[in-house]
């Protein structure tokens, strides 16, 4: 068999045909089959981008209405899951948590087979309600029971705290999980795409995923741009903080990106939730650390074309609605869950198991020598 | 950014470097760091095999020593994971249970950061006890706690029974878990690669690892075998069934291998120790099918160069060992995680996200309605 080159990060290397989503990294542009983004993110909710990522279009009044009590009617937890999170020490990473509650999930639901929308409605339901869950346990509360006359970002704040949701939140969030539903082959829906061309299961793949997902050069980050602005703490500090850590060969969290070399559509649109849903003295803070690191990178870096990414005001975001640092990423997971079933039920269409070659650069003709005899190496 | 041409099964891409194995299907050759298979089937144990694939040479014996009382010293399982196993059905699918009780354990453990040996030792270890308990409970029978005494394979089989296992069935597993420890860039390998890549936990790696592993196409169909055996049922209709299913386009569980073009090395040894295993009424059957089978697919499709590959008699292997037909792809996560982990080290220590592209190949330039306005498509 000819093989080509080795391709470290499998940079341009097409993995595969989507009709899901579009990433212009040079020119900014985000679309979600065939919607730019900014068109769906503050007018659309997370349901209606869910049907149009799994189904291909937007839904009309009758088809939201079913999807919406389908997804509201399914988000209660067996309780297999529910024990195997509550047998977890409170410590416990939640992304570990999601983990394992959604592994955990497919295997009492006994998921087998293609993957169906069925399942993807499913799986898709139970994301907040394992976090919700996880969050109540670790704070020595009991979990709060789903409302079903709540939407998907609403019933996922409500479920934190049993408190009816501040509608600015909501709408944060909502717009939150659209921008972060897709985005192209990004390493956690390579990875759901990877398992589920051996024909293994939806769970599987969304299992996977969610291990891709926790990656620090994923989607592991976004925690660390709240830690950053923690640690600088006030308006004043930001230019001496910025300066000082850049002269130390240090990194500003949530600027750069390997894909968008311009600002990202999703970052400004995120820019504006935050706005709404932050005080003002923390959207100050987060604002005015964007634009100082941003003019220092430009004048100390000006070929790198760095620029905010999506990390930066998702932190903002989450931060203002009320979720602790830990939960950033795999709330994260709860946007791209419709993502990454829709891949995979894109990827069941065209199967073809996902086998790539490896270059051997081991040893060769070597000869096995029995224990007794064998010395170190 | 220049993208290439789809890959649809990334067949000539070259994923990764690696000194771990060299898969050569032309000649039918398969090597560890430098042995052929066939120096290491028979000979060596698993934990020999693990050191080699790990450490990069195969251990003294006081190097062995250490790795065997390290691993029999962690085969435990913590509350939480039995916990988790024994919450869900008792009908639940092993491939599920493994999956989830892996992710637990990461979770329990508090699995972060970059991985390591002590890591790879420490879920290695455990893959048997998962199995051994979940088969006990589903049994209605109490899980045995593992014996120190025992070697890897020889404890695994003990803690399914509670027995002093045949030394043959020992040597049988053994050998099946050597040869099925490693194998390029397979696509559970490569799932493990690319989460790791993310520089997510070791944990999360093999979580996905065994998503992979799950599907038919991968490693989900030696059971298949053993089934088609049993269907078969007798020598005199071997022939006839045969005959029928390749009339009716029905496919021979066992024979081709997308990589393989002439006999698996590892067939081949694994027919031997099934011979030495299997009743000889078993393996008679097993043996007629396989011959029956290559004379009448090379007559039916001398172009197509199909031969047995491992699946075939790694269900002759581990249904005479005493595991039933639903613990033989586990039982492929038993050998394999020792390959998967040793790539995962492997990976990290050229650390660049695995992205690839994708072609988008849906609809452009749509605007949004608002849904009232909304018709169907």
């Amino acid at each position: 068999m000819t093989t080509g080159q080795f391709k470290p990060g499998l940079d341009d290397v097409v993995a595969a045909q989507t009709a899901m989503s579009k990433v212009d990294g040079e020119n900014g542009i985000l679309i979600y089959r065939g919607y730019a983004i900014n068109e769906l993110a503050e007018t659309a909710t997370y349901e209606e981008v869910a049907h149009l990522l799994w189904v291909g279009h937007l839904p009309t009044t009758a088809e939201l209405r079913s999807l919406k009590d389908n997804l509201a009617s399914q988000r209660e937890l067996p309780a297999a899951v529910m024990t195997a999170i509550q047998a977890l020490p409170t410590t416990t990473d939640p992304m570990d948590v999601l983990r394992t509650a959604v592994s955990a999930y497919g295997a009492a639901a006994n998921m087998q087979g293609n993957p169906t929308l069925d399942q993807a409605i499913a799986l898709t339901a139970r994301f907040p309600t394992i976090l919700a869950a996880f969050q109540r346990y670790r704070n020595g509360q009991a979990p709060i029971a789903p409302r079903r006359d709540l939407g998907h970002a609403a019933n996922y704040l409500y479920m934190l705290t049993g408190q009816e949701p501040d509608v600015r939140h909501v709408r944060s969030l909502d717009t939150y999980l659209i921008l972060l539903a897709d985005h192209g082959m990004n390493a956690s829906t390579f990875t759901a795409r990877v398992i589920a061309s051996t024909e293994a299961d939806l769970c599987s793949s969304i299992t996977g995923a969610i291990g891709a997902l926790k990656g620090p050069l994923h989607g592991g980050a976004p925690a660390l741009v709240l830690k950053m602005l923690q640690e600088i703490g006030t308006i004043e500090n930001v230019r001496p903080w910025i300066v000082n850590n850049l002269d130390h060969g240090g990194r500003i969290m949530g600027i750069g990106h390997r894909i968008y070399k311009t600002y990202d559509p999703r970052a400004e649109i995120l820019r504006e939730m935050a706005r709404r849903a932050a005080t003002p003295e923390f959207f100050a803070l987060a604002q005015t650390t964007e634009q100082t690191a941003l003019d220092e990178l430009h004048r100390r870096k000006p070929d790198q074309r760095l620029w905010t990414n999506v990390e930066f005001y998702s932190a903002g975001v989450l931060y203002s609605v009320g979720l602790p640092g830990d939960l950033f990423t795999p709330t994260f997971g709860v946007a791209r869950v419709g993502g990454w079933t829709a891949h995979v039920l894109e990827q069941m269409q065209k199967s073809r198991l996902m086998r790539p070659q490896s270059d051997y650069i081991g040893p060769m003709g070597k000869k096995f020598v029995p224990i007794e005899q064998r010395t170190g190496e």
